[in-house]
């Protein structure tokens, strides 16, 4: 499911490309989740068409906020990709013809759409200001998350103006409607964000749950490390994390089922209770989670 | 031997990014060749330290004009990447994290630096105009090959401004200071810019010399033809082409040793005479030999 910046990145980066003399239609590697149809539908703007497959259509592709054939249509291969637009690593991409390519360490694919727009004297239009402006607030959490920088920042700012947004309100609302938990079922609760990770040997599967509240997941705790046990053995899973994190205050509770849970007290420092611990300040699965877990189980 | 835009784009960026903060050193794969020899010397630059490995000195490192890995630092796996400017197609690269990569398909890794001075408002200091300058009419043949685009030639005249250089007297000069054939034996001509080639499971070398008079090349043919059938029948070659390239007329001769010649024939329309025959217009060995050559041979 692409998030709020895979598709505002894709609406913006075809919109600054059409300026410029190409035409480029905006498409989306799935539908909307939660929090991007209260976008959408905050700034009126249609969610950009479902595709597959590309070279059924097209024999050229741009890509944003992506660069890894494996998260791309099924047949990038069998198309040439003529732009990239992105802020992840580089891995398992490559091509046979010089293109266009621009990346940068920065917390969202949007600020980088923000400083070309700026670069070659487009004009946003407020409404894409706004998708603009939604898209980092989504990747930053509001601009707290340990991957934002000054940049993201100025860019919130400047693409606020522009969109006449109060972004701090405007942004709570945002991340809360993507958090809508009571709608869900335990089982999509550990699956809809988790990711698999071999470790030292060792299969870890971490998911991770936005919430505005943390005691909304707690009170599901019973049923959700049921669930998580019954996956583990299913899949395999030698070690399953969920990670509950209050988008507003940056903050997460961890759920832990499966061993090694040694190692997982040393990563973060904490003693576990009832497979359960807070842990204060930490947001980022990329950055404060999966890294510190691994040193642990090398160790 | 790296080349003259692989040296000064380092000069350059290297700058560039000293100017916005970093600590840098431009560093060179290699020696100079001869054109860039030329170069230094009418700057009055000292040629960039040569290195073979990185992670001996540093823990993170800047590619320009590169970024294949065997193209790279023996030891390139080992450091971080933080940073690529390139106009090349992207192969066997990966990173481990975010980073900055700036590619475009211009004629020159130092357009892109032009344009990145530019945008950013770093000012460039005439003696590196110049350099950059001669890095763009070095891959761009003097703004003839056609790799050239129309912001490659923008630069160019921007950059002989800053220089005061007239950069079509200067070119002329820079292009034949890199065409000493005189100096070199026969087997350093066939071997000082070949690259091997599998097409439809046969093993081509095509090696490119740049000349300012293809009949100094000519006069050389009877010596020239004996060192390509010698190393073929050395290196399992089945076909040796040797493309003899007028820089200055954008023109070349094409010399054949073995098998199959019909497929070379049809490839450009032509026909051998002596293991011979002219290429009006051709300059450009990836964009105007390779792909006409695999063509004939997959028919």
């Amino acid at each position: 499911m692409p998030d709020t910046d895979a598709i505002n990145a894709a609406i913006a980066y075809s919109y600054f490309e059409n300026q410029r003399g190409y035409d480029t239609e905006a498409v989306a590697l799935g539908e909307p989740n939660d929090e991007e149809k209260f976008v959408l539908n905050y700034f009126d703007q249609k969610a950009p068409r479902v595709i597959e497959t590309a070279a059924n259509e097209v024999d050229e592709v741009m890509l944003v906020d992506h660069n890894e054939f494996q998260q791309s249509v099924s047949d990038i291969a069998d198309v040439t990709i003529t732009h990239v637009v992105d802020h992840h690593r580089i891995a398992n991409f490559n091509t046979t013809l010089p293109l266009y390519y621009r990346a940068e360490p920065v917390g969202c694919t949007s600020t980088i759409l923000w400083e070309m727009f700026n670069q070659y004297d487009v004009e946003i239009p407020a409404k894409l200001a706004g998708l603009m402006m939604s898209a980092i607030i989504s990747d930053t959490l509001l601009l707290k998350s340990p991957t934002t920088t000054d940049v993201d920042r100025e860019a919130v700012k400047a693409l606020a103006k522009i969109a006449n947004v109060d972004y701090e309100k405007y942004g709570i609302e945002m991340l809360k409607a993507g958090t809508n938990l009571s709608s869900k079922s335990d089982q999509e609760l550990i699956d809809q964000d988790a990711k698999t990770y071999t470790i030292n040997g060792t299969t870890v599967r971490i998911d991770q749950v936005n919430t505005v509240d943390l005691s909304e997941v707690n009170d599901r705790k019973d049923g959700l490390l049921k669930a998580m046990e019954a996956e583990s053995k299913d899949k395999g899973y030698d070690l399953f994390l969920l990670l509950a994190t209050d988008v507003l205050n940056s903050n997460s509770d961890l759920y832990v089922y499966g061993t090694p849970t040694d190692a997982v007290e040393k990563a973060f420092s904490i003693t576990l209770k009832d497979q359960q611990a807070n842990l204060p300040g930490v947001v980022s699965r990329k950055k404060q989670v999966v890294p510190q877990l691994t040193d642990a189980m090398n160790a």
